[in-house]
C-alpha cells in the first residue's frame, strides 16, 4: 500500500505533511484532505439533517474518514465545529442542530476509531487560523479574523499565535456589544453586534425600509446579502443606504477591537463580505473615525480570501500543527 | 561607597535587583526605589505645574535620580506615562499638561545622563504589570487591568505576558464604547464608557439627580467618589442608585472584555473602585447576565491591591526585567 501512496504523493518528502479536516455547518458536515492550506481531495459533504441520533451522524463521518484514506495517509485529523469546543479536553458541549450531541468526547472517539492524532476546536477559530496561514491574514502579528452570516464569529491571532483565552472562549465578536441598552443578544448580552448586521437582521431592515418607502413590498427571502449588493449597484438608495448602515454598525464594534487590542490587521469573511466596497468604505471610515492615529494609520482592513473552505482549511492546518506540536 | 551600599541593603545577593520607578502623574512626577514589589524608598515628588519647559522638568528629575543614588544603586530605571508611549523607541509623544513635552526621546536622554537600562511605558501597563506580579492578579494567565479615575486606563495580561498589540496601543478600554450612538469620547469614539464612569461624569450626575429629586442641590465638588460612598451607605438612594448605574455600564463593557477575551480574572483600581461592594456587586451581576457560564463561573473579579504607587512599582519592575532581558 505505501507504493500507491508514494505514487499519489510524489513530493510527500519535500513538502508539508497532508491532513485530514472536518468542519461541522449548519446543514452539513464536509471533509477533505488539506496540505499546505490547499484543499487537495474534497469527500462527498454529509448531510447533518438526516440524523435522528448522534451515533448515526459519527458512523457516517467514520464512513467518510475511511473513504478519503483509502487512497491517501493523512497524518492527522483537525475538527471545526460551531459554538463553544472545549479544546483541551477534546469535548464538544452542544451541537445545536444534531439531537444527543451533548458533551460529546468526540476527539478521543475519533482518535480510537482512526488512530490518528486528532484535535477539536472552534470552527471560527479554525477559520481564522486559515486565513492567518494561508490567506489574507498571513504574516500578520495581531490578526483579527470576523465571518459575517447568520451570526458573527470571530477570533483573534495575538503576538503571532491564535489566542484562545482561558477556556477557548476569546473572540466571540459576534456577542460584542453595540449598544449597553440594545436589542438582547442570544447569550444574555444586550446590543450584540451579530443582532445588527446577521443576515437575518440585515433583511428584516430591509424588508422594513421598503414597506415604509411605499414601493414595491419584498419578502425576507428577497433581501439576502447578494440581491441587495445587487440593488445598491444598481442605484437603490435603500439598499445603498443599507449597506452603509450595517458597515457603519459593524465599524463602530471593531472600533472597540481596536482601542482594546491595536492589530495590525482585520480580515473579514463571510457572505455579507462578499459586498466589497459597499462594505468595506463604511467599515473603515467608521473605524478610522472612531479610533485615533496610532490605532489606525497602519491598520489593514481586508476581506478573507479562502471562501468558504477556510474553516475545513484551518482544522486540518490545527490538527497537523498541534500533532506535530505533541510529537 | 560599597561597603555602605551592602549596609543599607544586606540582602542584595540573595533577593531580586533594585530599580528605580518614576512614574509621571497629572500633578506630580514620583519617584522610588522598588525591590520585589515593594517601595523601599520614596524620593520626594516633583511638581509638574511649576514648569515652563521641558527641560526645567528634566534637571529636576536627574536630580531626584541623583538623590536616590547617593546611598543605593539601582541597576534600571523604569518610567511610567500617561498617554501614548513608544515603548519601543523609548519616545514620548506628548505630556499634555508639561509645555514642551513633544515627541521626546526620553529614554535615551535618561539612559545617557545616568547610565542605567532604562524603559518608558504607558502608565495603565505599568499598573496592570504591578497588580499581575505582585497585587491582585498575580498569577494569572489572562488579566484584564482597569483604572477609575478622571478617565479609565486599562492593560491586559494574555497568555502571562503584557500585551502591547502593534504599536503599544493595547488595553486603551477607557475608549470602548457601550454606545455606538451615545457620548462623544476624547479620541472620537462615541460611547466611549470613561464618558460615562469617569469621576467628573459621575460627579455630574450626581448633581443633576439631587436637582431633580428637589432636595438639597449640590455642587460638582460636594460629589466625590468618596462622598458618594459614603451617602450611598448613609442609605442615601440617589447615591446608591448612582453607584448601581455606574456598575452597570462599565459591567456592560466588561462584558465585551469578557466575550472578547475569556480572561480569568479582572483587576479593577483606581478611587471609585474603593466604594467596594457598591460597584463591585452590580458590577459582578452584569457580567455574569451579559456572558455565557463558560466565560462566567470562574471570572475572578477583584480589587486593585497596590494602591496609588502601581504605577511606579510597576514601571520599576518593567525597568528591570526588560534590562534582564536584554542582557
Amino acid at each position: 500500500m505505501s507504493s500507491v501512496i508514494k505514487k499519489i504523493m510524489p513530493d510527500t518528502s519535500t513538502s508539508s505533511p497532508l491532513a485530514l479536516g472536518i468542519d461541522f455547518g449548519g446543514t452539513s458536515v464536509k471533509l477533505g484532505l488539506v496540505r499546505d492550506g490547499q484543499l487537495v481531495t474534497r469527500g462527498t459533504p454529509i448531510p447533518t439533517s438526516g440524523h435522528t441520533q448522534a451515533d448515526d451522524l459519527f458512523a457516517d463521518i467514520l464512513h467518510g474518514i475511511a473513504t478519503l484514506r483509502a487512497n491517501a495517509a493523512p497524518v492527522a485529523i483537525g475538527v471545526g465545529l460551531p459554538g463553544p469546543v472545549d479544546h483541551e479536553a477534546g469535548i464538544v458541549h452542544e451541537l445545536s442542530n444534531v439531537p444527543g450531541w451533548a458533551n460529546v468526547p468526540l476527539r478521543d472517539q475519533l482518535r480510537r476509531e482512526t488512530g490518528l492524532p486528532t484535535c477539536i476546536d472552534n470552527d471560527a477559530k479554525a477559520m481564522t487560523y486559515a486565513e492567518w496561514k494561508f490567506g489574507a491574514g498571513r504574516g500578520g502579528r495581531n490578526v483579527i479574523c470576523v465571518t459575517l452570516g447568520t451570526g458573527v464569529g470571530g477570533g483573534l491571532i495575538l503576538e503571532g499565535k491564535l489566542f484562545r483565552g482561558s477556556r477557548n472562549g476569546a473572540g466571540e465578536i459576534g456577542n460584542v456589544s453595540i449598544d449597553y441598552r440594545g436589542v438582547p443578544g442570544n447569550y444574555g448580552n444586550f446590543g450584540a453586534v451579530e443582532k445588527y448586521v446577521g443576515n437575518r437582521e440585515i433583511a428584516a431592515r430591509a424588508v422594513e425600509l421598503y414597506a415604509r418607502a411605499g414601493g414595491r413590498a419584498r419578502s425576507l427571502d428577497e433581501c439576502t446579502p447578494l440581491a441587495l449588493e445587487d440593488a445598491a449597484r444598481a442605484g437603490d438608495a435603500i439598499a445603498q443606504g443599507l449597506w452603509r448602515e450595517t458597515g457603519e454598525m459593524l465599524g463602530a464594534c471593531l472600533a472597540d477591537v481596536v482601542w482594546l487590542l491595536n492589530p495590525d490587521s482585520i480580515v473579514l469573511g463571510g457572505g455579507v463580505a462578499k459586498a466589497g466596497d459597499l462594505i468595506f468604505t463604511p467599515l473603515r471610515e467608521t473605524i478610522a473615525a472612531r479610533t485615533s492615529r496610532v490605532f489606525s494609520e497602519r491598520l489593514q482592513i481586508v476581506p478573507a480570501q479562502l471562501g468558504s473552505d477556510a474553516g475545513l482549511i484551518g482544522a486540518a492546518a490545527l490538527g497537523v500543527d498541534q500533532a506535530a506540536a505533541a510529537a
